[in-house]
């Protein structure tokens, strides 16, 4: 506490992200994935002009923007590039979610919404999730000020149909409704195709995850140009140039290589149906997930001691000390022989 | 105009880049540095594993805030960094100028100050610069909900001594001083040494301009640990992992090699100092210029023709359409060849 700071900054919690230990660990904490990226990001660093780099970026992302309007079938001027989703959701919350009326969100999903309606002074009320652990999309209602949910959810990891999201759609056209697509890439279904019916549909999305580019900080938003354009008007008002040209020449890289990036996740699919196979032999709940992670729980053992255990083991997955999820275990997807360690692990510790 | 946004949006004014020209020109409108980065930065971008961008970055920045405290003599835990200074500043607009009180800035200054006031509703008042274009540092009050300055100033290239910010710092200690010294390194001092004594310094820098770096986004700022902790508040409130993994590499290359850095700094205010004496001999008047640029005006040719004959002929400089800088241009140190192409061609349009 400083007596320098904005008055609001006291009150702020920030967002605390998985641990990036320095030693040597099977990682499964962050969600990351197993695999290296597209082998043209490699090549991309290795032909980089350096003496480029004294040159500011192109400020609006042009070249990377057409890669991915043709990847999703959309105009350039429905994609939004930023540092990573996690600036572009931030964007998302001033550019569209500081209205009279509370935005609504799912009491479990990504932890990082309610950190940036406290940041913007925006007020929110949170929907419980279902019997199944689903978001209940029929409890959105049209009086919000905003809606913003993750589809497939984290970190439960259940998915919506195209079709029940565009029910909701369909009920609900006077506030903006976010969809964080960021896990849908293992398995879920996207409702990029809706925004060209639904002007106040945004999409996010990002390289973090399903294109190996977690290091390189980069996230997307899909919309109605109307939408995009507010977005453009925070970005201009905050950083002129969020991507840098390294970054930016990577992640057109990455997306040319459509192959690998299906390889990937079809990899991943399958080890995560096999290990969640093997977590249920073990006496494990484990939720359905249409992600690169799987939420489990055990009936006779502690989560948290379970978390403890594997890290002294050299294993790291992520524990969320809250209320609702504190039974549980986030266990992200890695390698076959990452998640045979894990098992193998978690077979000692719970016979 | 979008039904969709949040009222505030409506009723911003985004900053506006020096345009990033498509064809070859002679670029001297960004004030970006016409010298390559430091020869490690190569290195770094050819000896990257891409491996490892799989892997989120370090969200703390670690080790390049450890050689830049190591750089500046201070403590890591006195160094923030960003994705460019525009970030820092954004961050330290929201951490420490949210007051009641309305902020002061220059009248004639970096444009995107009141930029950052819109976009998070802080009131601000400004100083008129004094007669010989100079921040009247006399003219900050203590009442102030805060200060922010150039030093040396943009677009006016005027420097003042720590010796006389000291001076205001003795004055003002209720409120946080900003001291942006993107543009010191070519002839300006440095008040970093202050922060020591004053805890509500915060001094940002910028790799983008003496480091040649602009193409990737790094900034920083260097102030008292309880300063440094406001702004992390904000950023963790925001983006977990503003720096990604290459930029980060190569800032400590760039720090690494002070002999490359030195040279660089030294040739461009060489370049600078023969390039305001061939001005003045072409009857332009030149602002005395502690920067990379030079802000000229000549008494018999209007500014905004000036920019367009340049133009024309392949050479682009800056030209702000604002009441108080209509008449003048804003030019960047280039390289000697394009100085020499710049005025042999301002002496044409000039005769």
């Amino acid at each position: 506490m400083s007596k320098y700071w904005s008055p609001a900054v006291r009150d702020l919690t920030p967002y605390v992200p998985g641990e990036q230990p320095r030693e040597h660990m099977i990682k499964l904490n962050t969600n990351e994935n197993p695999y290296p990226p597209a082998s043209g990001v490699e090549k991309v660093l290795r032909d980089f002009p350096a003496d480029h780099l004294r040159r500011y970026p192109d400020p609006v992302s042009q070249s990377l923007r057409e890669a991915l309007a043709q990847s999703y079938s959309v105009d350039t001027a429905q994609v939004f590039v930023g540092n990573g989703s996690d600036e572009v959701l931030a964007f998302a919350f001033q550019a569209f979610f500081r209205q009279e009326r509370p935005i609504s969100m799912p009491a479990i999903t990504y932890s990082f919404y309610p950190v940036y309606c406290r940041l913007y002074g925006i007020d929110y009320r949170t929907i419980a999730l279902g019997d199944q652990w689903q978001v209940p999309l029929e409890a959105f209602t049209a009086d919000s000020g905003g809606i913003i949910f993750a589809n497939p959810n984290a970190p439960t990891g259940h998915g919506h149909s195209r079709e029940s999201i565009e029910e909701l759609l369909k009920r609900v056209s006077e506030c903006v409704v976010v969809v964080d697509e960021a896990y849908v890439d293992f398995g879920g279904e996207s409702v990029v195709p809706l925004i060209q019916t639904y002007p106040n549909l945004l999409v996010t999305n990002t390289f973090s995850k399903s294109r190996s580019l977690a290091g390189l900080r980069l996230g997307f938003a899909i919309g109605s140009e109307e939408l995009i354009e507010g977005l453009e008007r925070i970005k201009n008002s905050f950083n002129s140039y969020p991507i840098d040209s390294v970054a930016h020449a990577a992640g057109i890289a990455a997306l040319e290589d459509t192959q690998h990036f299906e390889d990937c996740c079809s990899r991943i699919i399958t080890t995560r149906e096999r290990t969640r196979r093997q977590l249920q032999q073990l006496g494990f709940d484990v939720l359905p997930s249409q992600t690169n992670f799987l939420l489990v729980r055990h009936p006779q053992y502690d989560a948290d001691q379970l978390f403890i255990a594997l890290r002294e083991r050299g294993i790291l997955v992520r524990h969320f000390n809250t209320e609702a999820l504190r039974d549980f275990l986030r266990i992200s997807v890695g390698t076959d022989d990452e998640m045979v360690s894990l098992t193998e692990t978690l077979s000692e510790l719970t016979s």
